[in-house]
């Protein structure tokens, strides 16, 4: 639980998008930093983040961006985040906290930490949370909100820096967990980009048939396959990153649900009803437990409605 | 749309979980019926039936229970649905339409009309609504609404009990099309019983690894799997049945998921990451028609709300 959230002077948020536009409302409404900056290439992005009133200072140009800054979050796709950390390193002051948001932790560590300047610390950080809609207009203070928060600090991490962005996303409403890089990876493959390589994967596959037209699957949807579509539209360039830089983790993992998914099919053959009902029955079980941790809602259908009720 | 919906004088419902307990909601919500019988072997679901005044008789007899009904339909899982019709059919009355609610038609057809007086008219139906919870509790009598409910008569089928049945799901508020029992099969198989079955296995997969913890699956589920838990908490037995009496067309469309799951494990592998961003861009416009057909919510994570809040 925070118990006051270690406020920091200036933030500079790198990448306005969901995550980066959610942090600079939330550090905004509970008062975690001064001074927001606001950095992004896109001229639209920054056109929208004046609009929104979301930071104080908005700019196209990191290395400025960042230079006053005590704390740089990088909130671009994982696989820009190498490039991003080289053009502002040099502009980072002594004393400054570096951190970011990807969804991948191995690759990130390996691609800041050669730039990182003496006297600034990298706490990487991966906030649990998101939904399928992209851009500046998309973010929200409490996205992060009784939300899981993992930290993975390289070996020798200042651990100040470490507690500081810890009281940074414990006062965004999060909850604070620290691994290694190597864990993360391999347990976000798991529960996060397994998850989206097959949604985004049926998806396809139902596009693509012959014998059954698109605008059969769209209206039958509710049997099932649109809850495959939510996660299946997600945003390409971060999801592109996210599997090219997560490749070993994820192919082991895929490995594994593809053995469990041919005994399955060789189950339905074999007409084999009992091992059928007994995987049903233990995966009734997860859900629970995941409504009963707060990560979910009870309510029937996720508590959906129509879009036009 | 509805005109008016053609009344049926007794409606039996036999069977009252999620669906048959919102049908029973629903032809009395809407005036669908003069009088309602609910069948169930089940005690408990009788207990519950009579407790929430669901109908005007309840029974465990399916014979005497049917036999005043101008509409009989049958609304347990497709592997009982056999057994139910022979048993019910020498006391369903001559003009009787028998009818069901099974997520496959092919086998219900097969089980069905070997069993089917003179005088009485199936027409197979499967509304494509339902939520992950079971049980006459469950139901609710706007679980159809706006959403499709496929008929599949035989060839030969009387014209104006296919009227009439499309009548009823029409005051229910259904839109009904009707279809070959095979082709609805096919479309089922995509658009329902494959995304359950593979929604059942990642659960299952994360579930049964040693590296990662069930902890830790629930914890960070809302990176994507918690969307899979739903369908995954559906019921057990109904399921099973779907797989064991579809086999075909499921191993069938199974197949064509996993031609393209390795496509995709190999894209990954060779980090082409062109290929991978024109699927994900792909995937997002088949979401965008679900939603513009009414099928799915806009909002942002289904509308979703924790369950603490």
């Amino acid at each position: 639980m925070p118990e006051s959230a270690a406020p920091f002077g200036r933030l500079a948020v790198v990448g306005l998008g969901l995550i980066g536009s959610s942090i600079a409302r939330g550090a905004r409404r509970y008062g975690l930093a001064e001074t927001i900056v606001a950095v992004d290439r896109d001229a639209g992005v920054r056109d929208r983040v004046r609009e929104l009133g979301l930071a104080d200072l908005v700019t196209d140009a990191a290395e400025m961006g960042v230079a006053e800054a005590d704390l740089v979050i990088l909130c671009v796709p994982v696989g820009a985040v190498g490039a991003v950390a080289a053009a502002i390193a040099p502009h980072l002051k002594p004393g400054a906290v570096l951190s970011d948001v990807g969804s991948v932790k191995g690759s990130v560590v390996a691609a800041v930490l050669p730039h990182l300047p003496d006297g600034v610390a990298f706490v990487p950080g991966h906030p649990v949370a998101g939904t399928e809609y992209s851009g500046p207009d998309a973010g929200f203070s409490t996205l992060f909100s009784n939300r899981w928060c993992i930290l993975t600090p390289p070996e020798g991490t200042d651990a100040e820096a470490v507690a500081r962005v810890r009281g940074f996303w414990e006062g965004l409403g999060a909850i604070v967990e620290t691994m290694t890089p190597e864990h993360h990876d391999l347990v976000l493959a798991i529960t996060s980009h397994v998850p989206h390589l097959i949604a985004f994967n049926i998806v396809g596959t139902a596009a693509d048939l012959e014998e059954v037209t698109q605008s059969e699957v769209i209206k039958f949807s509710a049997g099932g396959f649109r809850d495959f579509t939510r996660i299946a539209a997600s945003d390409p360039t971060m999801w592109r990153d996210v599997f090219l830089t997560n490749k070993d983790a994820v192919l082991e993992m895929l490995g594994r649900f593809n053995e469990d998914l041919s005994a399955l099919a060789r189950a339905i053959r074999w007409e084999d009803g009992e091992a059928l009902h007994a995987l049903f029955t233990r995966t009734r079980a997860i859900r629970r437990g995941i409504v009963a941790m707060g990560q979910e809602t009870a309510a029937p259908d996720f508590g959906r409605r129509p879009s036009e009720d």
